[in-house]
This record gives structure tokens, C-alpha cells and sequence, in this order.
């Protein structure tokens, strides 16, 4: 799946000249714009397709996957381009297919609690459009993530530790498969036995499987009470420590996010918190007054017996909104803090257990190799993130990265965690995942694909 | 994959001479434990293997599978035997491996809510072996099925409203290939993007793509407070509309389990339950006190805007364990309605909106047909079950059956549902399987356990 396959130059025009004959001017070809798609945020991978292409309709993407795989001619997916390890490169050429244009909410079932969505609509379009309902789509990676997008990485983000991720709230999915034929996966039930759980297989396949065409979502009921609350902490470790025992009290926090002091300064500088620079976490309850009312003073006190200080609530929405806003834009804030830097996420998760250490064994690689890195994540889930900012031209910073990068990954793994949380793999992981899983198990990805996707057309060159 | 592949005796001969090397007395080619290995619960289709062996280790599934891959000798994995979709039956013959040897709670991790089991243990036994740890495991289908058998159907049950199905609550799986390869599919953090997700492809899987020798399941706390409830309605419709309303206020609910008048009735006669003889809900209550207080002054609000009368607290454990008991016994007290009789049941779940009409159409196609048949379910999932209880001699009772489960499995596809919410496809449903999902699916199905195991000897005739 690795090995560069070659793709006819003549087999590219051909697929140029049936895109505008189909599509007409939702086709381009210029190398600015085919760029532009070739590159996520963060891993700095941009190789780009020989041509983008904005399909308007699920026909209109089963026509260029039924001509593609004919040609053997790679197709990329494209949403918002907020991938963090290459997933939009495009290492063999091909054609990039923006989704941006099918971004429609279908359908509304209220009396259901699901709705029917096209792959391009984003997760804030979606919960704007869902005001007045009653219900939202709570996943929240933070960026203005595609729908389609967020299904294809299993992204997840703040609010997964009450809500679940894209695997809870994704019912089913209408997939464009490699030949253009078309698929339901999953049905509007709640739960089924009826088979082979193939939409959890397409569920963080990066777009390696088939081209998402539409996603039934499960919404949840807009919480009758919201409460968040900020609590500075002496030391990593004590915030930390709050988490596990909070998530092992049963308490049902919404998000229970960590920032570490660089992370807070950077906000402070970037968001204007006016938080103590300390390392930091933020919390939020969701559901009845009385529920409300316990978990918080459930967490207050947890936070109390752990050297909590400063344990300050956000009652107003807006100062909520200033809090999470300033969460969203934790990683332009920590870009901020090193003008001219590039940002290497770094994204791992932990038994609950080995949070603490494996949080702050990062911390000691990054002070002793001297580099800019400050640390957040979704602590609720074990799940943490080292934002590490380095100079593109100071390759022996680069290296230092990757050395705590690797021996970050090497302790998630020997805790029994995982080498991504909610990144996926993409170009970026691929030792990674063989080090996590094995050679045995990425085969079996590899065979699987392969009946899938004969020609492996579909996103080549990455995960394997 | 459903053609049959013929088995040659002498590679019969040869297996059961390796198994009683390797296993010395743990293997039975006699003919009364061979078919009472091939009978499940329910689905009267028993045809019995050549052999059933009793593995004590990983390292010998592995051998075993290895030589019968070599041989061509298809292997059916056996639990607990309450599958009822005929997943045990050997309709090509070879290798039943009993796993109830393979039994051992083997870790607790208790500050990660998570533990290590073999896949021969059942629910019960590791429930009563987790006593004093403050967490359970919560997946209740009712049968004292093994978790290994739970996982390869997707079972969920009772308390899937609240804490999930076996989707929700297996975090990792040891696994054995159809050659014998030992692989890990998942790991113990709480979630992970690092490539496909085989695990949720390994569990409702019916043992078609390989056999489980360990799974790591998610444990949860015991909750501080527990309070049941039950409540008599004067219609079918009136119950449904109240588990419909309560699912939708977000109130979790910990159980919602719904007998018709007919099922109360077997209920009262088999377990002295001294219910009013009407449609009933069972209603359970998990959480902190206040928690709890809220959700029941919530039911019983809405049960009582429902028609609700007779609501009952069982405020006692005892009462409380009277009253599931009863509900777990539900199968047994319906085929005492009819002595003699089997036993067919249905599954099917329903979006919530669609679930009233769908109870109420079956319930009236049964009496049209004259048929004895009980009515239950998950109705807060939207799963619900009818006990057809037929005479084996009676042809046209048999017909009617099938005349009246076809139309109940037609009403939930047409509603967005699907033909098991939990029982699995076997070798029941196939047809219904293409009727939910198409044949293009199937057929994907088919080339995907094709990439997982090329000679087809992991359950062949099931599923597909």
C-alpha cells in the first residue's frame, strides 16, 4: 500500500477533462489551490493532488470514484483541512474532492434525537443551525472541523467524557465505496446486531475505505443547567490528580480540560484570561440545578483536597464563552508565543492511572531539551497534547522534538495506551502504529483495505 | 461463503487424533455432547460438529485453529450456548471449541474502571467475582450468557440505555486469526484513533473472523443509590408513549424494560410477582440521592400524564431482586405459558418515535393470526422482543410465525430500524440481513471476513 504506485499522466488529463465536461467550473487545477488543499494544520506534509474537484451531489461523487478507479487514479477527501497529520496530502497525485459544497443539514428527527447531515457541514454550522431545537451535536475537537472529516479521523475533543466521540454519535453513514457504488451503513435504531459493524470500520478509516456522502448523528438534549469553573493548581501533578479521582468518583463532568502554565500564559497573552500562570484545569457541569450543584461542589472539593487554589467560577454564559473560546484557541495562542515557529501536535492517551506521570515525564523531556512546548488535553480522557513549537530552520531542534515525541509515545504504550487519541494516523504515525499495534495487526488493516479498495485509490500512502 | 465446502473425513480423523494428543481427555466426539453443544436457546436448528474440544490456553486455541486452517476443518466457537440465531450450530461439521475452561478473571484495574477476563467467564460469575471492588459490569441480556459470546453477538440488554452495549463497554481483545496468529485489537485507554477500528469489527462478529481468548472490558461504579419501580398502563400505547417521553427529556434512566400483558401474566404464574395483569414498565433509577429522587419524581410524573396507575417503589433490595429476576426468568415463565411449545423469538429495534406503532402492529397481527405470544423489550432503546410460543407439530402455526416476524422486521426497516437490535443475524436471518442492508453490503461483509480468512473455516454458514 506504500509502495508509490504510478499513475498515467494520460490517465490525469483524462480525469481532468471528464471532471469539467461533469462539473464544469467546480474543477481547478492551479497550483495555488491544489496546495492550499494539501495542506492540514500542524504536520508540515503538503503534497498536493493534481486537481481539485467540488462535487455538488452523492451522484456527482460515485461518477469521478467510478472513473477514478477505472484510471487508477488516487481521490483525496477534503473537508476543512483541520487534519493534523496529513491526511489531505496527496503523495501519488490524484484528485482532491472538497466537500465543502454538499455542507447541508438534511433532516431534523427532534422526537428521535438524530439528524441527517451532508460530510461538509461543519460542527459549528450544524449547532447554529440546530438553535431552537433543544438538542445539539456535542463533539467538539475544537477546530471548525467537517463533519465528514471528524468521522473519518474518530475525532473527539472537550465534551467526550459525558458526550462520547465521533464513534457514539455517528448512527449511520451513506458511503460512495471505490467504484462508485453506493452504501448504507448502520440504521436510526439506537443499537443493532445485524452484521458486521461496518460503519465503525469507516468510522476513523481517514478516507482509505470510501467517500462519506451522508451521516446520521445523534444529538443530545441541551443541558437544563451549565456551570464551568476554572482551578490553578502548585503542580501538574495535583491537577492531574484532581482528574483521576474526579473520573473515578462517577461524577459526570461535561469537559475537563488541562492547561499547563505555558498553555495559560499563552492564553493569558493571546485571549486576555487574566488566569494565575499555573497549571490549570477547567471544568463544566451539565444537567439539573441539583446535579449541577453536586458535581461542583463534588469538584471543588476534590480540587480543595489536592491544593486547589483559586477555584473560580464562570456563572455568566459570556465569561463561559471567554473560557472555552480562549480553549478553541489554544493552539493559535501557543503559535503566538514563538512568531515565525512551526507546531508539532503531539497527541497521546492514558489509562487514567498513568495520567499524572505520563504528563509530567513530557514536561521533564521538554525543560531538559530546552524546547517550546506548552501542554492541554482532554485530561477527562487520559488524553493529553504537547504543542511543540520549533524553528524550521533548526533542524536539531526538530530532532529534539521527535526524541520526546518518541519517548512520549514509547511510555503511553507501556502504560497500555495509544499513540493517537483523536489525531489518527494519517502520514505522520505510521512507525508509530506499527509500534503501538504490531506488524500482524496493520496487515490485517492492509488486507482489509484491499478488499475494500482493489486498486487502493482511496487516500493511498496513508495509515500503512 | 454460505456454499458448502466439503470437509474430508480423513481430515476429521486427523484432528480429533491432534486434539486428543494435545488435549488428552478434554475432547468428546460423543454424539449427545456433540449436539448439545449445537443447540443454543430458541432457533431449533442444531447440527452437531465432528468434535468438541475444551482449550485451557490461548496457545492451544492458536494450535488448533492452525492445524484445522491447515486441514480445511471449519471451528465454531462455543460460550455459554444462549445464542439464539443458531451461532453454535456446525451445519459443515469440524471443531466446536467449548471456551468454559478458559474462565478467569484474570486482572482488575481498578483505578482505571477496566479488567482483564477470558472469554469463557459469564456475566455473573464476574459480577459476583468484582463484589467488593465498588465497580460492576454492567451488560444484561437476561441469559447468564460469557462474555466472549456476548461480545461476538453485540449483546447488549437491560442496562444498555444508561451504560451501553458490549460496543461500549469491550476496550481491547486478544484475538486468535484463522491461522493461529495471536493479535491485540484496542488498548486501555478510553479511546484512540490509531488506525481502523478492527475491535468493533471483532465484536458482533458471531466468531467468523476469529476466536477471543481475552477481552479488557470498561467497569463502572456502583452506583450510591438504586430505586425500581414498576407501573401498570391501561394500553400498550400509553407505556410506550412514556418511555418515549422519558428517553427524550435526557433523564438517564438506568432501566426501561417493557411486558405486555400476556408476558405479566407468565411473570405472576412463574415467579409470583402478583402484578396487575396489564402492560407494565420496569423502571430502575441509578445515582447520587438527589439524582435519583429527580428521575423518579420525573417517571412517575410522566407514567401518571400517561395513564400510569398502580406505580410500585420496590424500595427493597429484595423486592428489587424479586422483580429482575422475574424479568431474567421471562423466557422460561413464557414457555410455561404453553407446554410443550417452542420458543421463537423476535428482535427487532425501532427508532423511540417509531416504537409504539411497531409494539402495537405486532401485538395485532398476533392476535389476528390467533398466536400465543408474549410481548417484551429495551424499550428505552427501542428493542423489543416477541416470545412466538409455538406447537412443533403445528406446520401452519409455524407459517403464521414467520408471516407475523416478517412484517414486524418489514415495519422496523421501513422506520429506519433494524432486524436485531441484539440477537445477531446466525444462521436466522441471513435473508433478513439483506433485506436491512442490501446485498452491496453483504458482499462487502463477505470480502472482508474473505481478507480475515481465506479457507472460510472461522463459523462458516453464518452471517452470510
Amino acid at each position: 500500500m506504500t509502495t508509490a504506485f504510478d499513475v498515467q499522466p494520460a490517465a490525469i488529463d483524462e480525469i481532468v477533462a471528464f471532471l469539467r465536461g461533469a462539473l464544469g467550473d467546480r474543477v481547478n487545477t492551479s497550483r495555488a489551490v491544489r496546495e492550499q488543499h494539501a495542506r492540514g494544520e500542524a504536520l508540515d506534509t503538503h503534497l498536493p493532488a493534481d486537481v481539485v474537484a467540488w462535487p455538488r451531489d452523492k451522484h456527482e461523487v460515485c461518477a469521478i470514484l467510478a472513473r477514478c478507479n477505472a484510471l487508477g487514479v488516487p481521490v483525496i477527501g477534503y473537508g476543512a483541512g483541520s487534519s493534523l497529520e496529513g491526511h489531505v496530502s496527496a503523495p501519488f497525485g490524484g484528485v482532491c474532492l472538497d466537500m465543502s459544497l454538499m455542507n447541508s443539514l438534511i433532516t431534523i428527527h427532534a422526537e428521535d434525537g438524530d439528524c441527517v447531515v451532508q460530510p461538509g457541514i461543519t460542527r459549528e454550522d450544524l449547532n447554529s443551525q440546530l438553535k431552537g431545537t433543544g438538542l445539539f451535536f456535542p463533539v467538539d475537537p475544537g477546530a471548525n472541523a467537517s463533519i465528514g472529516g471528524m468521522a473519518s479521523t474518530r475525532a473527539s475533543g472537550t465534551t467526550t467524557i459525558r458526550y462520547g466521540s465521533m464513534q457514539h454519535n455517528v448512527m449511520a453513514m451513506e458511503v460512495a465505496l471505490a467504484d462508485g457504488t453506493l452504501v448504507r451503513l448502520g440504521t436510526r435504531a439506537r443499537k443493532s446486531s445485524a452484521g458486521f459493524d461496518l460503519l465503525h470500520l469507516m468510522i476513523g478509516a481517514e478516507g482509505t475505505l470510501g467517500i462519506i456522502t451522508e451521516l446520521t448523528l445523534r444529538l443530545h438534549p441541551l443541558p437544563s443547567n451549565v456551570a464551568a469553573a476554572s482551578c490553578a493548581f502548585p503542580t501538574l501533578h495535583d491537577a492531574v490528580a484532581t482528574v483521576t479521582e474526579l473520573v473515578m468518583s462517577g461524577a459526570q463532568m461535561a469537559r475537563m480540560e488541562f492547561l499547563d502554565e505555558h498553555q495559560v500564559r499563552a492564553c493569558n497573552l493571546h485571549s486576555k484570561l487574566g488566569l494565575p500562570e499555573k497549571p490549570t484545569l477547567f471544568l463544566e457541569f451539565h444537567g439539573s440545578e441539583t446535579a449541577v450543584r453536586e458535581q461542583a461542589e463534588l469538584a471543588q472539593e476534590v480540587a480543595a483536597s489536592n491544593g486547589g487554589i483559586d477555584f473560580k467560577w464562570a456563572t455568566h454564559p459570556e465569561d463561559r464563552t471567554q473560557f472555552w473560546r480562549a480553549r478553541h484557541m489554544a493552539y493559535f495562542a501557543a503559535l503566538a508565543l514563538r512568531p515565525g515557529c512551526v507546531c508539532i501536535v503531539a497527541d497521546v492517551c492514558v489509562p487514567i492511572s498513568a495520567l499524572a506521570d505520563a504528563v509530567s515525564q513530557a514536561r521533564e523531556d521538554i525543560d531538559r531539551e530546552g524546547l517550546v512546548a506548552p501542554i492541554l488535553g482532554h485530561v477527562g480522557d487520559g488524553n493529553f497534547h504537547v504543542l511543540f513549537l520549533a524553528m524550521p530552520d533548526a533542524p536539531q531542534e526538530r530532532e529534539a522534538v521527535d526524541r520526546v515525541y518518541a519517548a512520549m509515545v514509547d511510555r503511553a504504550l507501556a502504560a497500555g495506551g495509544t499513540c493517537t487519541g483523536e489525531h489518527g494516523i494519517g502520514m505522520g504515525k505510521k512507525t508509530k502504529l506499527i509500534a503501538e499495534v504490531g506488524q500482524p495487526v496493520v496487515d490485517l488493516m492492509r488486507d482489509t483495505k484491499r478488499a475494500w479498495d482493489p486498486k487502493s485509490i482511496l487516500n493511498p500512502g496513508k495509515i500503512f
